[in-house]
Parts: C-alpha cells; structure tokens; sequence
C-alpha cells in the first residue's frame, strides 16, 4: 500500500463539496490538496475549512499537478470529457460523478482513450453498486442460490425536483441509476428500452412527464421494470426487487431504521421516516465509493464501475429519451466488442 | 331482512365444496338446501356431510327448483353462459365464479339479458374486492387524501401449477384477478393492455411463458404493471401498490402474521411463511363475499363485482392473449354503453 | 350435528350487543331468540333489530327457557356466579364474558357445581385464545420445533380509559388477558405475580398508575413480563413475544394490513394505523370464538377456556392487585386439584 | 484541528486488532503508530501488516512515549487501572474498552484521578451511543415531542458464548450495555436493579443461569424491562422499545437490510438474515465512534461516555450481579457527587 493519496476535488458544488468533506473527515489514507470551481471564491472558501489545502482556478493544471495522484470530478457532465481524458493522459486516478459524459459518442472516446492509454484510471460515480443491499443482493443473485434471475422491479421516488428538471432529464438523471443498477445485478447490457409516462402528476411542473414507467429487455432474455416519480412528495424511495427461479430478493424496504408509534387528530400510526434525498439514503454507499476509490488508487488499481458502465449507461438513456418521445421500444446499440474495447469493460 | 336464503352450489370441486361448507359452517342467515355435478356420486358424498341437503342431477333442475332461491356457480366456464341464462330466466339470485364465461361475446350476452330481464340477479366471483386490505385500499384512494392515483403495481405469485396450464392460461385465470383490481381501484375501463415475456424460468412446464409482465392503460391515463409468475416456488403472493399525487398505498405486504426467528446450518433468519395458495391467502375475502352475498340476495339486491365486471375482464384478457402472441399493446374494445347497459354497470 | 342452536344474550351493552349482531349477521348455525337487559328499554330497542327476538326481563328466566338453548352472559361480572349457576341447573350452555366473577372463591364456586353437575357447559370468554395468530403461535410452541419455550414478553396498551378506570383495575381487566395467554401459551399454572409501576403518564387520570410492570412465575420455571398502558395515546396494541431454546415467535407485529407512505409538514412518513380499540384487533378472534362456541354447544361439547381457566385468571389477578399495593411478590395459592377438579380442567 | 493524531493499539485479540484495522482502513485523522500485547509474537504480527507500525513490548511505555498522542486500550479489563491512570499522568487521550475496570471502587478512582488532573481524557467504549438508531433515538425522546419517557424494554441475544461464560457474566459483560442505554437514554442514574433468572435453556452450559431478566429502577422513577439471553441460537439480536407517555420508539427493528422469499421442504417463507454476531450488528457504531474520538483527541477534547459512565456502569453490575445471587432487588450506591466530580460527569 502505497503513502497517503493526494487528492484534488474538481466542482465544489453541493456533490464536490460533499465529497471534500467526506475525504478530509472519514476516509483512511487520503489527503485532500486541492479543489477547483469556476467559482473561485467558492473553491477558496472550501479549501479555507481544512488545513493544507489549495485553490486552484484551472481544473487541467490540477490534473497535471505532480502534487495530485487522484481526482474526483464532481463538475457539471458537459466538462467531464475534457477533465478526464486529461487525467488518463496524466495519469491521474478519477471519480468522475455520472453522467460519464453527455452523450455516447464522447462516452465511447473516454473508453477508446482509457483502452489505448494502458491501465484503467478511471471510476464512474455509481455508488449503488457500493450500497451494502445492493451489493449483498448482487453476491445473493451470483451465489446461484435462487437460480437464473428473471426479471427486476426497480422503485425510484425523489421527493421533488426543480421546475427545471424536465421529462428527458427524469430519463437522463433519475433513471440512469436504474440502468446501472439493471446492468449491475443481471451483468448484462441493455438491448432495448421502453419509456412511457401515463398522464402527470398535477404536482409536476407544466409540460412535466412524472411519473414514468420504464422497460429493459436484458441481452439474456431478463426484463426490468422501473417506475420513475421524481415528483412524489413523500421523499427519496429507492427500491430493487429481483425476481429468480426460486426467490425474490428485496433492497431498500426497511432501509429507515427507527420505527415509532405516533397519534395524531386522526388516529394512532407505527411507522418511520422515509429519508429526505439521496444523500440521507446512500450516505453510506458514498463513503464505502470513496473509500474503495481511494484504496484501490493507493493499490494502483481501479474498482467499481468502468468508463463502458458510463458509455453503455449514457447510450441506453439516450435510446430513452428517443422511447420517451416516440412512445416506442428503442433497440440499444453499443460499439463492437473489440479486444481493446473488452479490457475496458474490467 | 327475508328468511334463510335457500342455497344451492352447482359444481362441488375444490371450490364449490369449499363454498359448500362455507355457506354450512360459517355464513349467517343461508341455508343449504341442493348440491349438482356432473360427478353425481361426489356430489352425493358432499350433500351426505350435511343435514337436508339434496343432489341434484341437472342443474338447470335445481336452478328451477321453487325451493332454491339462489345458487352459487362452481361449475366450469364453459357451462357459465346456460347456467347463469337459466337464473336470470328463473330470477334465481347467482354467485357466479370467475370466469364469468370464456369469451367475451357470451359474456355481452348475459350482460344484455340480464339488463333485459329487470334488476340485476348476478355477482361474479372476483373475490378480491371483498378482501379487507383491497377494499380498506379503494377507501383510502377514493377518499382523495393522497391525490388522484397515477399507478398501480401488481405482483400475483403462485407457487406452481400443473403442466397443463399454458401461456395463455396465465393471462386468462390469473392476469384475470389483477385486471379486475386495476379496473376496480381507479374505477375505470382499461384500453389498452400489452403482456410480455422474459426469458421464462426453468422450473416451468417446457414452454410456458413464465413469468410474464403486463401492462394496462386506463381510460382516464394512469397505467399499471403486473407480474404474474405461477411457478415462482415460494408460495402464493399477491401484493398491489398504489401510486398517488402525494402518497402510496400497498395491499398484501403484511399479510403473513405470525413472525418469528429461526437458525439453520447456514445462519439465523427472522421472518415468516408466505401462504401456500390463494385459499389461505384469501379465505375471509371469500368468507366476507359469501356473506355479503347472502346478505344482498336476502334484500332483493346485488352487491359486488357486476356482469359488466365479468364482461370487462374477459374482454381484456383476450386482448392480454393476443398481446402475448404478438408481442404488441393490444387496444381494448367494449361494447357501446347503451342506456340499458349503463343500468347493467351499477 | 343438531339443528339450529337457539341463542340468548344476558346484557346488551356495547359487548352484548356486538355478539348479538355477531350471531345474527356472521355466524352459522345460531339462532338469536332472545335478549335480556335490566335496561329493558335498550333490550326492546336491540330485540326489535331483528326478526323473532324476544326481550325478557328477568335473565334467569331466560336462562330457564325451554326454548333457549345457549346463552352469551354479557352482563356486568358481579352478576355472573349466579347467572352462571343457572346455567348450570338448567343445563344451558353459556358463553361467560371475562371475568368469569370478580374473585376468587366465587369462580371456583362455579367450577364445583359445574363439575358435580355432570359434562362441562361453560366457556370463558377470553377471545385471544380464537385469535389466528395466538392460536398459530401456540401451535408452533407445542410442535417442539424451537425447544422449550423461556419467557414471554407481552405488551398490552390501549389508546385511553375513561377516569373511572382506576389502577386495581388495569389489573383485574387488561392484565387479566395476559394472564390467560401465559396460562394458555405455557400450558401451565402461574405460581407468583409481581406488579410494578413506574412513575406514571401525566396523560392518566391523577393517582392512577399507569403504565404497569408485572412478572410471572410459570409452575414449570418459565417467566413472563408484561408491560400495561392503558393511556399510551396511541392505539390498541397487542403483541406477544415468546422465547424458546432454539428461536422466538411475535404475535401481532404484522397485525395492521395495509402500508402506505405519506407526506406531513415535517418529513415524509411510512408505515400504517394502529387499531383504535380491541373490537377492531379482535374482530375476527370474537368470530371464531362464537363460531367454536355455537358448534361445539350444538354437538354438545365445549371447547375453549374453561371454568378453571377463568377461576385461576381470577386468582392470579387478585394477587397482582396486593402485589401492585405493596410492591412485593404474590405467590398464587390455588385449590387443590382433586379428582373433580382435574376433571374441570379439561 | 491538530494534524494526524498518532495512535497507539494495547491489546490486539479480536477487538484491538479489528480497531487496528479500523484506524487504518477507515478512519481520517489518525495514525497508527504502535501496537502492545503480551503476547509480542501476535503484535510483532499486527504490525507486520501496517506500514510504520511498531510492536511494543510494555504497555506504559508505549502510553509514555513522546510520539504517541492517543490510544485504544483493548487489553483484558483487569490491567485497565494501572493502563488508563498512566494515560491521565502522561496526558494521553484514551479509548478504553468496556468494563473501564472489574470492580465500582478501581472505576471510581479512574473517575477521582482524571477529575484531578484537570481536563478530561478518557472516553469509554459503550459503543450503542454511536450507533445511528439509538443517537436518533436519543434525540427523538430528548425533543420532548413524545412526552416523558416512562419505560425501556430491552432485548439482548448472541447466538451462543463459550461454556467459560458463567451467569455472572452475563450480568458484567452483557447486561452492561443495557444498563448503559439505560442511562444514556433516560439521562438518570439507576438506583435499582434485579436480575432473576427462569428455568435455563438446556442448551446453554450446565449451571449457566440463560436467559436472565433484569429490572431497572431510574432516579427519576421509571423502569426499564432487559431480557439478556446468550445463547439463544439464532443471532445477535439487540433491539430497544422506549415508551413515553405520547408514543413509542424501537431502535434495531429494521437493522437487517435485504428481505427475501425463499422456499424450503417445508413451505416458502419471507424474511432476511439476523446478523450472526456485534461486530455485523454494530460496525457503524465503532467506526463511527472511534471517527468522533479521533476528532475529539485532535480537538484536545474528550465525548461520548465518560469514566463516570464507566464507574456507574460497574456499579450498577455490581449490584446486579448481587441481585442475581439473593433474588432480591439491590440498590445502586454511587459516591457522591462533589464539585470535583461533578466536572467528571461531562
């Protein structure tokens, strides 16, 4: 195990930051060194709480720091292309949040540029994998246990969204992390998506699709159903049930771990609270993310989800918003396995 | 309140000798008096176990029958249409079991003469409504506490069935129950219906589409989403969930009572049995039906699940099977609401 | 199996009432013929509900009847020995709402002349023995398949009392369930009751105390504790925890259907209600119970508590009343089993 | 904040070293630098797998050494004193496991020398105050919107122990987390405990008093009911109901995530794993807990559970352990509380 690892976080908004907090406060064997924002007085404000920690304005010089080994790139996803390929030819570790990139094309030129460059550098930031029910539902579902998995039903409830937030990005944002998880548990790409939205919710904003109900259809013949509700009003919800030939498996039921009884004017409940977002739900699952990271970087290795999660993610939503829009099945269509392509997918 | 309701069961297998002894040992204000099948000695045997019961050989006999003031029809589907014609002429009040008839013309034929014929004689069997976590369910939505409902999940799980029962029998007698549910909770037509198969278990008869995914559009733009999967091995388990503007309801989540915790070689577990098949699972829904039955024909009503429902439901199932051969939503087509039907929907 | 078993109520308040609605609406095999009240007003009111029920002033007249055969005493407890007793002279079979009489020596009066006047006639109205979940949980502790059962943990809480309910009498009328269902789950005798009590609610009444703490010690060495709050505010709850050598066993943990999330100003919420009072907990325990009742008074047996459960339940909670009083342990001294006795037993 | 707090492991069996491997792999701020044990060869080991570490060979030594700021004392509870009083007269900040000594007068000494010696030093590893139900707990029933809190129930199982552990035991080494949530949740002393013991399992070791039930008066006039039960054969169950005069609150209900439906030869079940031992049920709790001590240390401060939390934890054991011997109720004597103290209790 090598020495500490130097780390330089890249976006300090609420995820950067979050991150920050979490590498100086509760992660073994890193040192934070280093945040960069084009908000330059957010970044210094930042690097001015912990001890040893510079500003710096470019995100490229950062990377290209021999003081850096490792970043994580928690800035909006229409930069992350140029921030990671800077990494790979610097040789700078990366968590880089999701989305990888905005679209498939540059998705795949981080794959093809990681493949070619030697050793994978990168981690993309799809910390359910790192959430303990998801992971032991995933060692239960390999275990062979309960069979062949046949189908999921995946629940994705936000309590509400900003009126910015509109239908495709339900799709982009919100489901992604179904996709992933789909792609996780069975191990398998998407082959086709459908996306359908019954009619809205009157709490959504204008012109808004919410809730939506997706489909997979898995390259093994598996199917995933997921309801999308950003809009939902209760709070975060996030389930998976797997469905095998002699079992189910359920993460994220009894997830809120006090229960209580209460009265009201109405009468007397037991129950408990249904966490707030996402950061209260997976808390947890990003400190084991940033952890593992952080180990595996010291290890001279890489962990966790790939650049090709990140492509074949980023292409499966961009078939959804096509399905979204259309009303129609979309075939998903990845790139040829080629054998530099296949040591990419780890 | 008139007298005891004379009773007759027509068809005396599992379910009408079920109903039987229901109607005998635990249902208030019915006697019976007249049991037929086709199997005369069965039916003999059954009518043996109980004080002043006859058998009789033709059920249209016993449906004549001055001393018979209603039946409960257990017979098989395909003789639904003569029976339940027979009490509308003879004005014998009918419990009749799902399904009401196996397609859907004979179905409008028996909504139209029963519309014909005055007030209405016939409750068809879908049981569920009167179990009291659905029927606590159609409260707490129609109450309007959470918002209009935007959708419903449904899971219906059996444990297994015999080899004989096909593909299409899972659409026709179990999607069936969920079709009746979606149609009862948001209180509207479904028009279009699409089922689809993953990759079916190996534990299924070699091949049956097992387990299937289904999907309803209602007429006033919700959707719903069903599993159905009738080899799943565990037992029998049938949940629904509802999604509202500001709140979720589900039925069948808690129905197991009794909760323990055991070990094994392999470890220590908490929890407790799923039921073994729908009789255990929906005993006092079918004991409260019965009754409520009873209690309705002995005031010269009908309460429950009408011919229309019946109707209905055979006609989106025939739909569901088409969509399974095709692979493509199927659009739902119901009769035109006459005058005299809309009398026939209550 | 006899004909229609003509049934009696002794006392129509709420309790009396609810099982004459339970015979007429939702039993098999009963017939109401008759009420009786010292409200004679009230008895007309409940008898005219009903077809063919008479109301008669004078219970024991009732009870001498010819044309009665069974009666449900529902009466306040300190006229049961003697309504009892008349039951026993006339041969008329009786349903005893607890408590069987409000001591000791008068309820094992009762067993006497009960047991010197030939087969038993008497049931003792503690329904939690008709319970689906009591009655699984006893069966699954008699299986053997946990070993020996240890301890019991009870809860006993109702959502509030009137004033008038006074400390003596959370022993004598809410403990006193818990004592039937130690004596019932154990299958043995308690030898002793400590009853404590904590510094009390500020919700009860001034000088009553509540909550209350009581141990049991089992003949055979198990123990029991119990907790009793009859002003929790909450609701009616019930559970029962039983400890075994190799697992345990809860009654009423899941005892509350439906689930469903939902949204305050404060958070959002999972979980379901808390039933309000006993009759919603018990609907269906009460069922079963004159269900049971009904049948084995027409075969001419009785099942269920007996005279000796009811005097012994009676014995253990006038010890709990000098045990809450001076804070000591009570050994409970009950009478000596002879040959009659032991005969009573059942 | 200081810079890395140089830490130092005394005692490495299986909880010092899980803390070794805690400090290093997850935990930000600290360095560990030394490890002590009487049996050098497993230390020399431990440090083996740790850059930077040394193996020390006498304790003291190690807690007076210069480059030492900090240490973990996980040695056997007999060599505490001497261990913790060096750590006061060298100004090392302690994490000293549970018991903080074997006997009330050897805690009250540790408690007299740190309260002389100025600021405190000392946290004592009751490590449930951590655990992030019973904080939120805590702080549920410390917002008052309950009510006073009137009751504890507590459940305390392991699967089984080793035939060494002897009733008494169980009292000091078991029921000694209880007696700490009892304190902590109330914020009271217990002045009040009885232990009594039910017939044993047969299959705990022969003499061995399995299960126990022990009652705790507080100061402030509530109660709290413990079943301690080490060898009940399932797993490591702890769960704790508190009761207040509004409403309830459960802490380790839901602590096993993943749910599941599977079928076994005997029917299907639904449920999920209890966790086999304290290190599954409470890792969070100590790595929380040893993150907040490494924070405090850098702080040059001292939270959570002080050596007056140990002391009166002790004391409390004590008398049990006495109760357990007469059957009788024993009253908790704890010193009084002078000014000097007083500062001791934080």
């Amino acid at each position: 195990m090598a020495s500490e690892l130097r780390v330089g976080v890249i976006g300090v908004g609420m995820m950067g930051a979050d991150h920050a907090e979490r590498l100086v406060t509760r992660t073994a064997g890193a040192r934070l060194v280093a945040v960069s924002d084009p908000d330059t007085a957010r970044a210094a404000e930042l690097a001015s709480r912990y001890d040893g920690v510079r500003s710096v304005g470019d995100p490229l010089e950062l990377i290209a720091d021999d003081g850096v080994d490792a970043v994580v790139i928690a800035s909006p996803g229409f930069v992350h292309e140029e921030q990671v390929l800077a990494c790979i030819e610097h040789r700078t570790y990366a968590l880089c949040e999701k989305p990888l990139t905005m679209d498939a094309e540059s998705s795949l030129r981080i794959v093809e540029a990681e493949a070619a460059a030697g050793p994978p550098l990168v981690q993309v930031g799809f910390m359910r994998r790192f959430d303990p029910e998801y992971a032991a539902m995933k060692a239960m579902l390999d275990s062979g246990q309960l069979g062949r998995t046949l189908l999921l039903h995946n629940t994705h409830r936000n309590k509400a969204v900003p009126e910015s937030f509109r239908s495709e990005m339900i799709v982009r944002d919100s489901l992604v992390h179904e996709v992933d998880v789909a792609r996780f548990l069975f191990g398998e790409e998407i082959t086709e998506i459908t996306v359908l939205a019954p009619a809205p919710t009157g709490v959504a904003a204008e012109g808004v699709l919410d809730p939506q109900v997706a489909l997979f259809r898995m390259a093994g013949g598996g199917m995933a159903t997921t309801e999308v509700f950003v809009n939902c009003q209760v709070g975060y919800e996030v389930r998976c049930e797997a469905v095998a030939e002699r079992g189910t498996v359920v993460a994220g039921r009894n997830s809120t771990g006090l229960y209580s009884t209460v009265a009201d004017d109405h009468g007397g409940y037991w129950g408990g609270q249904v966490p707030p977002d996402f950061r209260a739900r997976f808390a947890r699952a990003y400190d084991l993310e940033v952890q593992a990271w952080v180990d595996a970087s010291r290890r001279g290795e890489v962990v966790g989800p790939s650049t090709w999660d990140g492509y074949a993610a980023t292409a499966v939503c961009t078939a959804g918003m096509e399905s979204l829009a259309t009303g129609q099945p979309v075939k998903v269509q990845l790139a040829e396995r080629t054998a530099l392509l296949d040591g990419a997918r780890r």
